[in-house]
């Protein structure tokens, strides 16, 4: 498992003062990327090194309990499969121990073809070895 | 059922050059809000008029073809009951009659304790009408 | 001069119910992006007609009253030189014919080179000529 | 002098793979936020001690060099006079000791009005003082 560390700004919330609900999905990207990052990847490594992008095909949040302005919100990321052509990105997101929601991101594995359209292709065993790892 | 639509401007996509995807929550945010707006209400007279808030419970969306810098989105919306405490809103979303994506908001029907803490109660009935109507 | 507008969202409005300022400088380049389409250009027709990006160098934004939910922002957009190798461009905000502030942008005309790094060079004469046509 | 730091994020930067510049304003204001708590004050103390809000006046930036996902922007603050009802917050930023830009914010000092209006009155001694300190 992956974890991550966030804090609330006072720009992220909205006029009843807890956090604007979009900004949720920001920082589960975040924690994404910072995953990859913590495994020596990042997004122009997946395409140079496999060919590869991640668009995102599905993404859910369920909140549990309003965070506000200077909370640090903690993430926790796993990752795992979800057929042969996509992964599944699980959150867990809490603030000083109590759980604030939780969410997932469905994303594919695609190479950019020449005319710039996307084609899904098998996810690259070493690629989700790397993110399960750990 | 209602519309709206939405300009992608430059700063909503990301280095691959397409929608950076939380912005899409923060449009069906805006398109709910605007739906709210079309029927006289506001988060301001929900407050003053009903003593209710509408915190967000869950946020769903599946994401079917990428949209791009300056392409129009439209956004149609219908609100559906779920359970005595909750309302759903639904959109599709699509641009240039291409379908883009479709997604969910579930949210509760709430007043606000003298403490700030919220406290659940039946969606107004009057509320619902307004929203589902036309 | 070119005018555009742009719908004030709830979630772009903080605690106290007016817009939190940074939002102000994505209208200012969203106005700037606009005004490119407006003249059949792009970042990427840039880019392939004159080999050309428009790093920012200096933004400032003069706030005169405050905007809130729901308004419509009018913009008043105006291109300068600014000297041989950038180039300014002036906004106007207002709101039902109350101004809302004034603020500009500084922008370099500079090449890619190939390792990545941006070499500054002169505004091309037909690109500026394009911008403050109309 | 006030430090703190951000970690530029993958959704913060724009298709040139560099940060869309309207997000340094938004840091900017997440450093004044965070100095306020780090002086035992925020907005709401603000309000409730002072009777006082800081609505923006002017904000501006100059950019030096660009700044990418994953580096860490370190931002010093420090706060300065500006005429008896009116103070200035500088800002220099940099990234692994290279400077990517400096900006400030002048801020007014004012009572919110029964009817919402806001009417500027002279800073606060202390409030001033509790800013400049350390």
């Amino acid at each position: 498992m992956f974890k991550t560390s966030i804090t609330i700004e006072w720009g992220d919330c909205d006029e009843a003062g807890i956090v604007f609900y979009p900004n949720y999905f920001y920082w589960l990207d975040c924690a994404f990327q910072r995953l990859l990052r913590a495994r020596g990847l990042s997004q122009r490594t997946l395409r140079s090194r496999y060919g590869a992008v991640t668009p995102i095909v599905q993404a859910h949040c369920d909140f549990k309990a309003p965070a506000r302005y200077d909370d640090v919100l903690d993430i926790d990321v796993e990752v795992a499969t979800d057929g042969e052509r996509r992964f599944r990105v699980d959150y867990a997101l809490s603030s000083n121990g109590k759980a604030i929601g939780s969410g997932h991101e469905v994303r594919a594995w695609a190479r950019v073809n020449d005319d710039g359209s996307l084609g899904s292709m098998p996810v690259d065993a070493e690629f989700l070895a790397l993110l399960r790892a750990g």
